[in-house]
């Protein structure tokens, strides 16, 4: 809840040995401080505009709409911005009970495999708030923006890879032609961006004095 | 791993203690029971064409590029058409190490919030693994395809609870046409599927009956 900015944790009848142990969960003290009990459902979802209920059974016969996630999370996203939303969780063992699930206005599984759909309580948490808060625009804008290399750094670069093979008998004369070209193409297949590029040169300068010492020595 | 259909883990010198506690999880006895140890992060990921690191950075300066969870599970979930893929995650406390990284091929992280961006681990490896598994066309499908009542069946039913409505005082008059459109109205942004429909006109021709009954008393 903390790491996807969730603040406000109700609880019907908490088990108070696992409640007390998950008070200690670092940064997240203040939601746990603030956490507020109830003796029923019906009360802890009282002011709530929508109360969805999770369940991990697969599209059998519910008397409830039962929703992916991928599509159920972002109604949540859209109501959320117009009032609270309760998203109800049962116990791990057990899940919600009938009664439990009279009071939502639909359900929601995670889509696990059917094999395998009953999830660790936490875990089912996470995916569901992830669910919510993803925001594939935001994801697009690319955090790091290396200058790639130009075509002119990329073509001092091929000439020197060229020079080494040379003088190391990759190549044994400058005018094949494909093997230029072939040479050409697999530098530009590197994706290099500027500061690789002149990595790069550096290290093919230092290998090109080292032949030239080696055929004057 | 087990709920989202992924099965080969990989450890590199895990904290036995720990590792030996995890066997005992229901239903991923078998993901367990074939996990595989290596000394070396080169080893475990040897026969991988694409290698993932998870990291609660933010965009800091890194070495690497730095992708958010919602692109880089996309680009994940393509390149495991084709070949293994290694998706990275260091211990709770630590992360992965620079000597980690350095085997990565870019980096991914999860939005949580900054203030807040360290995660559990179980519940990180669940919300990547949801992302690269998640399909919102599938979700698209309504599993609950219950016939909407019909227009007929909700003029009926509007009928009836006027009927009830007069009969109770609620309305005086039926020539009071705008009460009558209200009520009509009413009852179709009510959504009733055919279902529904029908279980109100029962429970309103009930009372109508007890109110009848009454006069008539």
């Amino acid at each position: 809840m903390s790491n996807f900015g969730f603040s406000e944790l109700r609880l019907v009848n908490p088990y108070e040995v696992a409640f007390r142990e998950a008070r200690s969960a670092v940064k997240a003290q203040g939601i746990l401080a603030a956490a507020r009990e109830y003796s029923t459902v019906a009360e802890a979802v009282s002011d709530c505009a929508l109360v969805v209920g999770t369940t991990s059974l697969g599209p059998r016969a519910l008397e409830h709409p039962l929703r992916r996630l991928e599509y159920g999370g972002k109604l949540i996203a859209k109501k959320l911005a117009s009032g609270p939303v309760a998203l109800l969780f049962g116990s791990e063992k057990f899940g919600l009970s009938n009664e439990d699930v009279s009071h939502c206005h639909w359900l929601m599984r995670i889509p696990a495999r059917e094999a395998h759909g009953s999830m660790n309580l936490g875990q089912a948490v996470a995916v569901c708030l992830y669910e919510i808060i993803r925001n594939p625009a935001a994801a697009k804008v690319k955090p790091e923006a290396r200058r790639a290399a130009d075509a002119g750094e990329l073509e001092r670069l091929t000439e020197r890879l060229e020079e080494v093979l040379d003088r190391s008998g990759y190549v044994h004369a400058r005018v094949e032609g494909s093997t230029h070209m072939k040479i050409r193409r697999l530098v530009r297949r590197l994706n290099l961006n500027a500061h690789d590029a002149e990595v790069w040169m550096g290290m093919l300068r230092q290998i090109l004095w080292k032949l030239k010492r080696g055929e004057s020595g």
